[in-house]
């Protein structure tokens, strides 16, 4: 493992805390009310992912572990007090890695300064120092295991005095604002709310009808008010930056209405772990959906704030800032390239509309970027603030995350900065239909098998093969797509097969989908295991069990 | 096998026959000079290829058989005369299906008109109807094999009268016009000359040279004059076409030099015959190279000659015609979309200059199209027409070949129009030292692994992993690569990598890239096999021996 000092000097963990509490856009963010509440307080978790972890997304690793946390917990005892007295004032002065980093957590006294190195979440953890950590576990709720509180109490110092304690566990739920969600939703998290579409509907229409969209946040859902929202657009250039309401934005600009699939990175993530684990969201295959978006041209706005094309430069950035915001206030942001953003046929959309609807909550209310053929995280929602800069935007999403790396790569080895940041994705399909292990009616002759392709940068789906016998021989599946223009096919495209059966008792389907550059997708898992799990693209496989007929 | 009728409805037949001798530039050929010549009048070849056989380019099938066609054809005795006479002008009057196909050979007369719907070679073979077969083998020496002869002996109906032989085998030699060669090509074929980079050289220099360069003609190198050369630009909308001359396009618009690198879709064919026989040249790993091509922007070129941004229309096309002729003076050709020859950002050239001097013959002097990103048989060389058109280019190499099928379509079912013809290439890379079977000096320790790696469409290679147990682990290769824009990687990537023994007697090296869409190559040769052989992009392996140290 890499010492403290050479992964962290001194100066940069003060950059980065400099640079953490961004300015963000709070008009339209409603005032949040502070509750006292210990909900959290007890359910910790920083997880097994510790151990030679090297700053990632820690809050990213929900998953059943997360779900079943409240279950675990029930083995850990409260620890009783002991060792010296500090006020909250003590604490308070320890906030640096000069005079150490305390923190505080139940009315305990922790000094976590060797640990800070090693925090899988990054320099977030410096944010606590000298306070209470329960605010911060309670906006990343992944740390509720028994594994993080025995850690933590490695580190335990002293006692916080008496009447300082209420202040110390003082808490509020920063999900409170959270909408309902569709009871059929397959739920991977509940804070941050992460779901997938359930897999034998997601098949069965071109456009994904929005309350079955899969759904991926990061932080707690906004909850932003229609009338006083302002987008901000920031050339970078010293100008005043051009602010629109959602009204100007709806009425100054041509709208356009495109049909494109959003795919998270971590879509199959499942089946990496089975190769060997790795680290986030246990998403099966729902985590992709295909819907129409309405908004307007980021190049039209960009043009009315007075770029001007002559301005394009390729090594540029366009940075997005969402709403959603963490402990700190820093949002969720993300950036695409200048180049590609400006394009005179750049289709990247200021979308304000979902399948002709208001976007919900939960995919960006009141309005979202969509980039056509990019993965879905750097499809910002909730969008506050679009800014051209010299560099990528420093997100830990953008930077730390949401790359891919060779199967030879661990936490211990793993350079964030080796890699480039996902933008277009590699082709994609899946089997929706029938599911993994369906027994089907006795002497069934033939079924149908059904699924959907997509690729990413707009290359369009031109094949799908179908085997029978797990790649042994291929058929060709039917395809079924909306119309879109040339290098432009952002939506995807659903197919189907039907299979003779052949009087086997068990068929062993796979698919496999070739784009308009004849990219195919690899064969196995484990060649293109990664990390992160992300890019999960191996044909996708099925067994299927047809008891022989009885007669 | 289809019917006749069903395949080739006469309509078909007429109008491609009317269409076949298209207006050629000939201003800039030389005349051809003929010459009595029998040299290629008893070499020929239809091959085995024929059963089953649709229309699909016959005269590529080239590669050993062709290179051995002169011994395997010592077994074949000349026939006698026998049958009815008939003269010259009884051939010509059947030269149509409704009168029948005639044809001679070597002073027998043939009825071919049962064979024509047969022929891999499409309806060119209707050009030779009414005279002697000798021009056309002449051109496409492919035919010289003994199933051939046998086969057309079938069709014998008679003799030529004694008067009329000496026309009828009247030829002369297409290829007399083809340059001198480097001997260290590999040659894969003769006439049409194509020749392969020996891959020992190719991962050595990021540049290839230009007499190492990789050669791909499929047809007779014409003898151009620069003087009198002229390229031709045609708006396809009435206009007047823009004439220049070489001169003219040199100097009056803007030059740009950019690293492209150019692989044909068939590089690494051999691979495919191991898997099940497939057609074409048996290409190794060398028909690829990485050149610095000097030219003028078409889209400059097209704004010059009148054309306007407001008029593209992404359903157009761009047509490129070739002073390559077949016999019927039909020229090579080949076309691109027009909204992508029309962008902005294109960098399509039209090129006079390669690694910094003229373009030598066999890359297409004086003049050819450079199409970065996409496949070697869409860059026209010897260009001497470019037309803005409503379809793709009507030649056979556009429309019935260089298209990427399922390993499950056969000659009996492949539909040519049911996939689109490749542009963007996918992801690719070969080890190109050591070689397949090396043996290393006992007691090796380590070893280095050189290779290339490319991806179409612009795409940058954003890692090559190398695993030395036949993909059961892997290590990461260093890259070395000309820096290029966003999204303009149009040159390859060379990589090595050092390989530890470690007391293996043998080591099965292989290696996968990744491009900037983390799209990677796919596992095994099987499930990408496909008819002809094209997109051969499976994980390169090469099996190396060490013998122990006999200390």
């Amino acid at each position: 493992m890499l010492s403290l000092s050479r992964r962290w000097p001194p100066s940069l963990l003060t950059s980065a805390l400099q640079r953490c509490p961004r300015k963000v856009n709070t008009q339209a963010v409603r005032a949040v009310q502070t509750k006292t509440s210990t909900k959290y307080g007890r359910n910790l978790f920083w997880g097994s992912v510790i151990a030679g972890s090297l700053g990632t997304g820690l809050f990213l690793f929900y998953g059943q572990d997360s779900l079943n946390a409240s279950r675990s917990l029930s083995t850990v005892k409260p620890s009783p007090p002991s060792g010296p007295l500090y006020s909250q004032d003590d604490v308070a002065q320890h906030n640096s890695l000069q005079n150490g980093i305390w923190v505080t957590f139940e009315g305990h006294v922790y000094d976590i300064t060797e640990f800070v190195g090693q925090h899988p979440g990054g320099d977030k953890i410096l944010l606590a120092a000298g306070g209470a950590i329960e605010p911060f576990w309670a906006m990343y709720a992944v740390h509720q295991t028994d594994e993080v509180l025995k850690m933590l109490a490695e580190y335990r110092i002293g006692e916080l005095k008496a009447e300082d304690k209420k202040t110390a566990v003082d808490t509020n739920d920063p999900y409170r604002n959270d909408p309902e969600r569709h009871p059929s939703l397959v739920v991977r998290s509940k804070k941050p709310f992460n779901a997938e579409t359930p897999l034998a509907l997601l098949g069965d229409s071109l456009v994904t009808p929005t309350p079955l969209f899969y759904v991926r946040n990061h932080l707690p859902v906004p909850d932003v008010d229609p009338n006083s929202y302002r987008l901000e657009i920031n050339l970078g250039n010293g100008t005043k930056p051009l602010t629109l309401s959602l009204d100007e934005l709806r009425k100054k600009f041509k709208q356009h209405t495109l049909t494109v699939a959003i795919q998270c990175a971590g879509n199959r993530r499942d089946e990496m772990n089975g190769i060997k684990k790795v680290k986030g969201l246990t998403w099966a295959e729902g985590a992709i959906g295909n819907a129409q978006w309405t908004g307007v041209k980021l190049r039209d706005v960009l043009l009315a704030a007075g770029f001007k094309d002559s301005d394009i430069d390729d090594a540029k950035h366009v940075q997005f800032e969402g709403l959603d915001v963490d402990v700190s206030k820093a949002p969720y942001g993300a950036s695409m390239s200048l180049g590609k953003a400006m394009d005179a046929k750049s289709d990247v959309l200021i979308a304000f509309a979902m399948n002709g609807e208001d976007i919900p909550k939960d995919h960006g209310y009141p309005v979202r970027i969509i980039v056509p053929g990019v993965v879905g995280a750097r499809q910002v929602k909730w969008l506050s603030r679009v800014v051209i800069a010299d560099e990528e935007s420093r997100c830990h999403w953008q930077r730390n995350d949401y790359k891919g790396f060779s199967p030879s790569t661990d936490w211990d080895t793993v350079d964030f900065t080796s890699m480039p940041s996902i933008q277009d994705l590699p082709v994609q399909s899946a089997i929706c239909e029938p599911a993994n292990g369906a027994v089907l009616e006795a002497g069934t002759d033939e079924f149908t098998v059904k699924g959907y392709a997509w690729s990413g940068g707009g290359r369009g789906i031109v094949r799908v093969d179908v085997s029978p016998d797990g790649g042994k021989t291929w058929q060709i599946a039917e395809l079924k797509k909306s119309e879109q223009p040339e290098g432009k096919a952002w939506g995807w495209t659903l197919w189907e097969a039907t299979i003779p059966v052949e009087n086997r008792e068990s068929v062993d389907v796979c698919c496999k989908a070739i784009d308009s550059s004849y990219n195919n997708q690899p064969e196995n898992v484990a060649p293109i295991w990664n990390l992160r799990g992300v890019l999960s693209t191996a044909w996708h496989r099925v067994k299927v069990t047809v008891p022989p007929d009885e007669e």
